[in-house]
């Protein structure tokens, strides 16, 4: 593993959590290997004795269904683990695993990690910490993500209903909040959320049905 | 705690872990009760003791800057915890944390539920694994988000590429598909997923630079 490697793996969340003295020590049960195109790497069903963390390359996770059919369940690029939660419940992997491309993984051993962990109950709550700032994070962006252009379409109707010379500029909300949420083509709770998270800007206030802008310029920056 | 709100704090990660006894006997140490708009749950720096569950309305999470400066870290909404992270490794609570509506919360007891966690080396496990799930659910939101957003984008390009009259409608690319990706604000690896996806469906072929359109209709649908 050279250093490159090193670093995108302290990086990842798993091991994050980890003393530099307890990340060396796992690093001791850690394999590196390369596997070329379409090479499995495990089969679905077999123990779950490793988990998994992608150098380069993209690993694609499938399940079989009893009908026969294949589900794509996950498609793991550079910097993420895989495996890691069969790891911690035990048992054999639910899903096969297949390189899309020559890949480099580093392979972990989970006997060796869960006996870390089982040994240290700060390290499990150091790592439940990470995790959860991990959630957080995620939701954060999904929430940004599918806010944005929500947003984008809410600001821009209320600009437009705002009236000239109104001071403070303001609008009220004749129509009820679902039939805007149907016109903006949003979901009612989008709409609710828009609002909530730009009153939580300071960029407007609500009163009852009222609008007040407390920043024109930075909301059509916005819209 | 009526039946709704039981169900909707079992659905969320944290508690999902727990076996019906374990979850039972955290809610003896959990209560449940209202804020009115505008007023603070806890202040930045004061002691973790409790983490939080929202059943309705909006929490806002602030962190005040040495310079004064109020930044919004966070917008809970129902369905979600906050304050987690912290009671994992314990101290004070890093923001402050004030409601932007009437808010129903959830109030439970870092105390006991570490002491649950720390005399239980098995839900730890069980409830990293459900954490890691949850992650990677989270990460495959993500990552559907912005390639759908990235995909509307590229299609957009190519068919305003799109020279009129060619049969098949085709488009040469002329210039590095990594200048393209940087023109439309996308990672390079983004544009090789997305033309990696509309050839699986059939919408496009590609001859090293040359896209040649089998449907343009349906693209035009996508754009």
């Amino acid at each position: 593993m050279n250093s490159a490697d090193i670093k995108l793996l302290k990086e990842g969340y798993l091991l994050a959590a980890l003393s530099q003295q307890e990340f060396e020590e796992v690093l001791t049960h850690a394999g590196v290997f390369t596997l070329m195109q379409n090479e499995c790497l495990f089969d679905q069903g077999d123990p779950a004795t490793h988990f998994f963390f992608v150098l380069s390359g993209t690993v694609k996770l499938c399940r079989i269904a009893p009908s026969g059919e294949e589900k794509v369940m996950d498609l793991v690029r550079p910097g993420h683990y895989f495996a890691e939660a069969v790891m911690f419940m035990g048992g054999r992997y639910p899903v096969y695993a297949r390189v899309l491309e020559p890949t480099r993984l580093v392979e972990l051993d989970n006997k060796h990690f869960l006996g870390l962990l089982r040994s240290n109950a700060d390290l499990c709550m150091r790592l439940m910490s990470t995790m959860s700032q991990r959630i957080h994070g995620l939701v954060n962006e999904i929430d940004n993500l599918t806010l944005q252009s929500g947003a984008q379409r809410v600001i821009g109707y209320l600009l437009q209903q705002l009236p000239e010379g109104t001071a403070p500029p303001s609008v009220r909300l004749t129509v009820p909040k679902h039939v805007i949420a149907s016109r903006l083509g949003i979901q009612p709770e989008t709409l609710s959320r828009v609002l909530a998270k730009l009153r939580g800007k300071h960029l407007i206030d609500v009163h009852d049905d009222q609008i007040v802008f407390n920043d024109v310029d930075a909301l059509r920056c916005l819209s």
